[in-house]
């Protein structure tokens, strides 16, 4: 069951905003889609799946990306779900990179977390499955996402090569099991068990990759956060080992803002076109 | 004297925020530029000025409309300025639609706004003086705006016919006079004197237009303030009555939202480079 809360009118397209009650997460949950032009019952389009940064929702993307032009040129659906689950019954920390707001794409086992901080499996399964059931979105699939979302735009791209044609993103955490930000998750969220950790680690994933997806990842080098948290250096190598070809863009001058993103998703949406449309 | 308060890249050109003091509103104020690439100290660029709405800041425009990748380009710098004066020495009302946030785009003759609301000076005046001095931008002008801004791009274009080259507005009050937020506005801003009312009525002063400027208006029809507020009707009998040509484009589906501009920016900046660049 999905509640509309808004509806625009945007490049001769849609933006809309659902709320429904979430089984994945145990709360009430609100997303938004950009509906294509051409989205129809009779002729339903494929869709970018786009996960955001530590302290966004679904709002971040689609008010600041200016991605509805040429998504609504190519006949992509845009999907962007929030970071975490939320309200007054879930669990959270005061601190912006932990509980809500800072979901990081995983399923917690540890406590107080495991009630509710599933979003792997909303991402994954819940909510494709709602859209395809609701919407006139087909099963073609594509990931992108920025920061945290980077990290589970990778993450969640290759353990589930056949889900997705193609993976993006924009300033990935792509060590998380080396840097403050993802050590600090994965203790909270994932406990001790460093095997657990490694299956949400885009560095360790690629390892052991049995199927190829296209991949592209852009990375500004006046990005505050490159240097501590962001490690693509580390994903090239592990990708190198095993022969995994990512293409990495570093560019000169572009912090971790949504200005850049902004400047480069046109780019992103023409490679994903590629894929989701043969 | 300007001082940075952020930048960022973005579309080649740069984001950027400045600070100053102002004399024509007696406050420390913020705007943003957009400076496209080709800006230099030997390139100078024109510059369309654009021109926000109620509660609206120097943000809402650089973060939603999309408009750097079209402006850069087009060679073309992007100044937002704030739509009040600001700060807890300003006189303020808690309602959203006057004191700050409110500007009008009006020199206001009553107290307590007349030591400080002066946003029709800072606009022709002030703001372009220190730009074109301290900033590589030219003075070719064109200047546009949303809601309360459209009245005040409509109005400042219109009495200024040879500051600028040219004049759009995205769902603008055109009529203040004769709608509930113009009419509150100038009551408190201008008193009692009707004939200092006409002088900032787009209505009024396309009668009495003694140069012509090339004008642009999208109105969506699914606006919810069309009826009571907005009155591009009034201004279009007023145009004809006059023989002022203005292209007014009805377009179906779209509301007030920031949604609506980013669909029709890019053929406004287009629109805008016609003159700009002759």
């Amino acid at each position: 069951m999905l509640t509309t809360c808004s509806e625009n009118k945007v490049s001769n397209g849609w933006h809309k905003q659902f709320t429904h009650q979430s089984s994945a997460l145990n709360c009430p949950m609100r997303f938004a889609v950009f509906l294509p032009p051409q989205a129809s019952e009779n002729n339903p389009v494929p869709a970018l799946y786009w996960l955001s940064g530590l302290t966004c929702s679904d709002e971040n993307f689609m008010q600041k990306a200016g991605a509805f032009r040429t998504a609504a040129e190519l006949g992509i659906a845009l999907v962007a779900p929030d970071t975490s689950p939320r309200g007054e019954q879930v669990a959270d920390d005061e601190s912006y990179d932990l509980g809500q707001g800072a979901g990081f794409y995983l399923n917690a086992s540890q406590p107080p977390w495991a009630s509710h901080y599933h979003m792997y499996d909303y991402v994954t399964v819940e909510l494709p499955g709602l859209l395809e059931r609701h919407l006139p979105l087909s099963s073609v699939k594509a990931i992108s996402g920025h920061s945290m979302g980077g990290h589970g735009a990778l993450t969640i791209g290759l353990k589930n090569p056949t889900s997705y044609r193609s993976i993006s993103a924009f300033s990935p955490i792509c060590n998380p099991s080396n840097c403050p930000w993802g050590q600090k998750a994965f203790q909270a969220y994932l406990g001790d068990d460093k095997k657990l950790w490694q299956s949400y680690d885009a560095c360790e994933l690629i390892k052991s990759a049995q199927q190829v997806l296209p991949i592209l990842i852009d990375q500004g080098d006046a990005d505050d956060f490159l240097q501590q948290q962001l490690h693509p250096e580390a994903l090239i190598a592990a990708a190198n080992a095993t022969n995994y070809d990512i293409t990495l863009r570093m560019q000169p001058g572009y912090d971790h803002s949504y200005f850049f993103i902004a400047t480069f998703i046109d780019e992103h949406l023409r490679f994903h076109a590629k894929y989701l449309k043969r």
